[in-house]
């Protein structure tokens, strides 16, 4: 195959799982915006298609007419150098267009895209539609737990997927098999190399790769576990103040916050844990990885157990020898440029550095993170306070 | 035909009508609440089911089985003796029931109704069931504003009803023909009887009849249309203090308002007016009555063109000799109670008393009025600020 | 004595007794503003100051100079005629001018007022004159409850007045003896005039006198007392909505409103009901009026009571038989402009008829109404949700 | 002298200090808190007698009284472990204490602590001293940059200290003489130590010393100017969305922010700018550094002239061949703990640790930094978005 038709049959299956994960939803479900920072899943299914037509289709495919010019104002996200949008808050506001003509503007798109793809590209654009399928598996996670928000939120509980037909393995977000509880693994002092260098594809986020500086220190093989969380949460760890950041414990008044995200007792006399899952309401499993926690609480419960969250740069020198790809792992380091660090050229330069403030790392990858996405440089980045990401707790300690 | 027969029909004839203006819709118009004061029409057509089943089928339908139980939470509008509700600003945020899920709630209601209505009713509980007929009246012209404001403040301005399914005539909603605009009724001093005193429905505000005092005055036969407020508008009326009342003025400046709701120049250079209307983006027609506006901008207009709103009691002696049924009309007179106000007994007592502070009284009916059911004595009432609904203005001057 | 001499004297009274009534003040306690709706001691002293330098000064003092030109800015309240001022909610921000420049500021226009006043002045300039003192008599009482906002919300709660500085009868405030709660005055049905009719002064908004309708009622000779609102409160008062307007229970809920304002139970344990007063905490005197009420917890207990609100003309063609003086009385009347209302000529136009939408009516006066100052024909007005002044409840009932 | 000695002459010197800043004051400019993060000047001055008389004498002086036990309500900054406190965002709303009466309170709690240093003291209660004098310290910074925010933003725009009373050297504040501006200095890549770990007093989360490993840079000896500083904005740089975080052009839009803090132009056709400072207002230098400049305008300054900003550890090994101490000076460095931090024991533990997360490090010191008072090892920290220190922006780019 030609790196044409191996682009072709990538962007082919990467468009497809798109529009899978949203085949067990009713259209109904496809508008609520419960929160300012969830979208709704037909925003997502037609942001990921603006992409294609504003950044590569535009400039690139000869005679391409836009679908809908209008389109352009309703699913950017936020780039500025494209022109005015709609704003974010908004986008539960908007029942028009239709799932069905969301998807028949994907198919418009996905037609000349293919036609383009079907003949030799200059590097840079071969680039191009690289990232935007790399982008559009970046929504792929959010659409799921987006979707987890509309659906867990809502009084009436319903699963995601009862029939099976989104090809997400469902029993990976709550199971319960999990590495030693006591197993540490142990990082030397010494100069490492981190950021990514290597030939494949990375966002510009991940470079240039540069030497940091490690002084020893442990991870624990196995995350913090909703067995553990409950301990913290069972000796006061929400009542004390002593544990948290002094905007943690803000957030935790504000919040009213007491257990991690989609957690509440079951019966009215302080039953047992359960916890919303995409598959419905489930009992919490003690043993599995705890999960919808923010910074400051997985900060909170370092601070009781006496660790510390992992910097971005030990999670990332010891990430072969740990089990990661469950959840987002907080770390402790701000999202900031790597030394030298230039974004990408043209329009995409808005993707990754303008957000390098106020943020905080996560590494890893969890079950709703598409096959093959994540990398041991990846860096994920999420504000402290946001906790509806699959994301988890890797202990540290010094060594 | 026996009274529960007739009532049967009725039953039948002010539930099928909720549905067809649904017709038109695709499920996703069912969702978003793009104001607080908006519901989506999932809402109101489960709302209406809600109130049939808890204040008639839960008390008076031996055996009767609640379609869900999670509903009475999900579809209470604000009925604090029937527990817990959710609020208010988050029901655009439930995608489930389903459309077709509210359908069929709908239907197990009506079954259950339709049983019961089979049979001899006592007059208390007829009473009741015709209560619940004049609500769900009202939730159908709510249907059509909300659902006026769900598609008007998309970018993509579709238009309700191409193909003429919901049976609602739409030209009455923007069209041209008016009394002579100095054509004026004048009713001499006196003391007049206003309120209900009849045999037939009214709602409690309505009562008791009662006397008041009136001074000579003269209401306009017109409403003021579109074309003399554009006059105000041209006239700086948008920007000149002394026409305001202190909160009207802090609402321009807040709301940045300069035109009625939905109001928009068409082109970039300033071109002629548009406005949305359920038919879509429109000329707005200079000779037909303005609406959307709300009491701030009613009493504006009056100021500046030298006249002022009737009061609620004006309004209702003249009414038989006004052109009344196109707009809802904003009177000068603040919403409450009658001298001697008793509220109906039960739930329903909550209905209309509560909301007699903070409140301005409309007279009339509009377009999107279901037909027959308004009469001269009905109050309708909304706060100041608010134009969503199709408000006009009546000049009124002293005889 | 001329016209000019009883009014130069009348203008010294009341001027003098503004600054009386700062006396007892450290500077400090002139500066701060707790609530949005409060203003400092010192800008009451200076916004009076400047009444007078721009409405009558400015036109019609020959060769008079602003004692500083950006005090307009600083000390307009809300005459848009007058140009930009400064944001209400800002008022606390302000430390300069000094109370001492403020003071001075008050001496420069008090000479030349008084020397305005040597001469005989035009009709129409004297009422403008008496105008002016009539505005800094009714922010005199403004005065006092703004200042027991600032010195009542402090934890250190200190009296305002111990050592009888100001002249105002301070045991007036919170003492005990009333009418007999049992006994009522009964006005019959009938035909009555309202409103200002005579020659003496009144604002604006007691014109037209006009005549109205009322039906029989009785309003009860005492004001409602402490202890009969404790009965409320004991009763479930604030727990249960069934007595509350829409408005009122929201309140409620975001104000965690438990009692009148100034309430609080001395000691840990839930001891006895302790109210800060001007003297400082003191107990809660069972037969005195209940004061710092808002209209929604007046309708409230009235609910409660079986009672209801009086109208603004039951109350005014009743005041004469009734013991007045000491609350503002919340009635049952929106505040509206009466039939045929027109406002003052000229700036002064703005005082009163703007805010005639969102408003209740109070009638009577309170201790902290200076002497003279009101009449039964006044029409004081505040917005539901307010309790910062000295209201209180009087029942009525049907005759 | 012994080593009591001398602290209780530095304890008199430091404490006569916090008092002589605020001679020039009048008693109403202690009051007011025109934005959330400002104090009110009489709050700097019994907060931090406060601290001393809760950290120090309550536990370690032998029957001490304290002055006003309601005062650890009042006086308690964000010590979670001393029990409740006054809402910061209230601390303009108490007139009382009055001045005087919290110079009064400083006596008292002086009285006692030099008591106190007439004896010997264990080295931790010594080290306790020192930090509450530290302490002081940093208030008095605040103490200026505070009431600069309060004269400044008032319309009158008074001068500080016209009399020269403070002691503070307020030409310092705006003067003009600057290094060339083409003067770059330059760090060779390696591995340096940083942080403190000598002798003397530093705060807790100025250790550990460790190493960190530099990439070789250029630091300018020179701040970046007024002139500069214009430049950008006359290139658009506030209209300009592609120089600025994300975050930071959302703050453009919501502060409508077009220059530095105190900012203006004189005139009224678009004339010079000029500058509220504590002289009052002036011209701006265009050879002074700029500062009253966030987080975000130091990065949209530097992304427009081609620089970024220095890392704290770029800044601190650079520093001693750098012109610092005019500004603080905004580095790319989020506020985190180093390696193996640990917070000070007891109470003090609160000071530092709990606020690392959400904040960016400024190196250096300003004028209104106490003489003697910053390290470089020193780091302060903000948010973002705040520009009410003497901020100001350091030029680094690669060697």
């Amino acid at each position: 195959m030609t790196p044409e038709q191996i682009l072709a049959h990538r962007y082919r299956q990467v468009r497809e799982r798109s529009e899978r994960l949203c085949l067990p939803l009713a259209p109904e479900d496809h508008v609520p915006q419960p929160l300012p920072e969830v979208s709704p899943p037909k925003w997502h299914l037609a942001h990921t298609a603006w992409f294609f037509e504003t950044m590569v289709l535009a400039h690139h495919a000869e005679g391409y007419r836009p679908f809908d010019k209008r389109y352009a104002y309703l699913f950017n996200s936020y780039y500025e150098s494209l022109g005015e949008r709609a704003l974010r808050a908004h986008r539960g506001h908007f029942s028009r267009p239709t799932v069905a003509e969301v998807l028949a503007y994907r198919a418009h798109v996905d037609a000349a895209m293919l036609q383009l793809l079907g003949h030799a590209l200059p590097p840079a654009l071969a680039d191009l539609v690289d990232l935007g399928l790399h982008h559009e598996q970046q929504h792929q996670e959010l659409l799921l737990t987006d979707l987890k928000v509309i659906l867990g939120q809502n009084p009436l509980a319903p699963a995601y997927d009862p029939t099976h037909l989104s090809g997400v393995d469902l029993i990976a977000e709550h199971d319960g098999i999990c590495p030693p509880l006591d197993e540490w693994i142990t990082q030397h002092a010494g100069t490492y190399e981190v950021g990514h260098g290597g030939p494949g594809f990375a966002f510009d986020n991940e470079s240039p790769r540069h030497a940091v500086l490690l002084q020893p220190v442990q991870l624990r093989a196995a995350l913090v576990t909703n067995d553990e969380y409950r301990a913290f949460m069972d000796d006061g760890g929400y009542e004390r103040f002593e544990f948290w950041q002094s905007d943690g414990w803000q957030w935790v008044h504000d919040a009213q916050a007491r257990s991690p995200m989609y957690w509440r007792r079951s019966g009215e006399h302080g039953g047992r844990w359960v916890h919303y899952t995409l598959a419905g309401e489930q009992p919490v499993q003690g043993q599995a990885p705890v999960t919808h926690v923010n910074a400051y609480e997985a900060h909170a419960f370092c601070a009781w157990a006496g660790w510390r969250l992992p910097t971005e740069f030990e999670w990332e020198t010891l990430a072969p020898r740990l089990n990661t790809g469950r959840r987002w792992e907080w770390t402790g380091s701000a999202y900031l440029p790597y030394p030298g660090f230039t974004p990408h050229a043209g329009n995409v330069g808005e993707y990754n550095g303008k957000f390098m403030i106020n943020q905080m790392v996560l590494r890893g990858a969890s079950f709703a993170t598409p096959p093959g996405h994540a990398r041991p440089t990846y860096r994920n980045f999420f504000l402290p306070a946001q906790r509806w990401q699959y994301t988890g707790i890797r202990p540290a300690r010094p060594a």
